[in-house]
């Protein structure tokens, strides 16, 4: 079982091979090699049983995806993209990153030949979906994004879905809620500051809201972000017919009740930590993201995501704090 | 008012030039010229008040679209396609004429600069829909397309609401019923029998149906299809927000509802022409095809289609046949 991960220089790239270096094996099947793969360049792979290869560039640029698939991963992870406030900020390196890159991985593992089929697990985004929209979004619900990061991923599904119908690979598109605490510093994502909030506080560091605190969203943990790539590399897609996009299980809450949360975990003074100045071109992104979903397919196939936010910020304490 | 026509050598293409040049106005503006545009070269351009120029080339090819744009027309009709058996058939030339070169197009648009924002009227099509669906497909309904013309126009319709949204021109894509009765041979269109069995035997030819006569689909004739274009060209797309793609009305009709309209209409020996050699392949294709709609958000717009498939056939014999 050989592993490629796109974006393996990413928050849950590195994660994800963490998770797959500790255990071993995917789908039951023993892991002889991953290769890494991203734009810059990762932290020195872990020592593992396995080797871990590393490949640096930009799947955009022409030769590159061939290298890649060269040696014909069983398993290719893509999770590399240009995040939304950048794609919105530099129209064509989104589409270049976000669009190209992805329908260029896709073509070379189709011209591949030689019976080729490797399972390709991608992560698209819930801002596919633009308001005006229902309390809870369901599974039929249509795509209407209002960034031009949401119509590059809502693209890349097409792609994917009819790229697995023609049998060029089997691929499965995860619609992650937004992964939330997100460690490290600070990205370009409008949607940072869910996770800056909890993050800086729990630091000691301060943190700005720049929405108002009655904005509902849709979260999951990382852990829960690995679990749910790792569950559709080993998912049947039988199961999934034609229809190879999943919107995920995420936990639906405003950012008051994450703050009460953090209250209750971490206390008063953590919470004083947030400061209010608004954002307008954050607050008006925002605005026309999704808030609640009714993800019944992804349910009824055993994905499953955190039931309250101290729950969320308790996964943050323990993977990432050290607390146990 | 200068107004280029893409896919100006096909059917749709010819009938909407006829039609402008009739009108010899669109959205009450003068025509001041009409640019046709086609891969084949139409028939001479009808005698006509103001200049009809035509370029043939291939939109997808280097340059072409610069040349199209060059002019900076006010109304750009973007119709041409290659038809769903085509592209189902050959992978690669459905993404490069169907997606690549209305993504050029887009592009040679974005990047013309000096203020220039034209309308871009876009025939899309409801083989974005792909079976399971309810009875009649709402508005709000997920795009699931199951062939490749359906995926490509899909991912046409979500660049141009972005490149919309970002105001590089004011779109407009239309999902157009299958168009019935269409006039001339039969093309490669897996939907060609919805018409070849009424034009053939009309003709005294005969023709054959390759699927059950319970199959229903959603139909519009040609003028009512030229009716919409015209129409999309003249909205206010103010009302349309960053939603861009309508879903048109049409007549939702079984192919036993067409024999006995055209029986009606025409005779019991006109209908004795219509041979029965079931086509598996065709079966197939169209098994996955949306049968009825719910178009609100097209019918509170203005937008209308034939209310009875005898209708459609009076409209073919007056527009094709010469009958009055």
């Amino acid at each position: 079982m050989h592993i490629s991960v796109i974006g393996a220089g990413g928050m849950l790239g590195a994660k994800l091979i963490a998770r797959l270096r500790k255990e071993g094996k995917l789908a039951g099947k023993a892991i002889s090699a991953i290769t890494r793969y991203d734009a810059v360049i990762p932290p020195p792979p872990p020592a593992s049983t396995f080797p871990i290869n590393t490949f640096v560039g930009d799947l955009s640029a022409p030769g590159e995806a061939e290298k890649l698939i060269a040696s014909k991963p069983d398993v290719i992870f893509h999770l590399a993209a240009i995040v939304s406030g950048e794609a919105e900020k530099d129209f064509e390196k989104g589409y270049r990153i976000n669009l190209d890159a992805t329908r260029i991985l896709f073509e070379i593992i189709r011209k591949s030949g030689g019976g080729y089929k490797p399972k390709v697990v991608f992560t698209s985004s819930i801002a596919v979906f633009g308001a005006p929209f229902p309390e809870a979004i369901g599974d039929e619900f249509f795509t209407t994004p209002l960034t031009s990061y949401g119509t590059q991923k809502a693209i890349d599904e097409l792609l994917l879905n009819d790229y697995s119908r023609r049998g060029f690979f089997d691929g499965v598109a995860l619609r992650m809620p937004t992964v939330c605490v997100r460690p490290g510093k600070p990205n370009l994502a409008a949607s940072g500051f869910f996770s800056n909030i909890i993050r800086e506080p729990l630091s000691g560091k301060p943190a700005n809201l720049p929405v108002n605190d009655d904005v509902r969203h849709w979260h999951v943990s990382p852990r829960g972000a690995i679990q749910f790539l790792v569950q559709a590399a080993e998912i049947d897609t039988a199961k999934l017919g034609a229809r190879r996009t999943l919107t995920l299980p995420g936990l639906s809450c405003t950012v008051a009740e994450q703050i009460e949360a953090l209250r209750k975990v971490a206390g008063n003074d953590v919470v004083k930590l947030i400061s209010r100045e608004p954002d307008e071109t954050v607050a008006r992104i925002v605005s026309g993201w999704p808030r609640n979903f009714d993800p019944q397919r992804a349910l009824s196939l055993g994905f499953k995501a955190e039931k309250s936010f101290e729950d969320i910020i308790r996964v943050h304490m323990e993977d990432e704090l050290g607390v146990r």
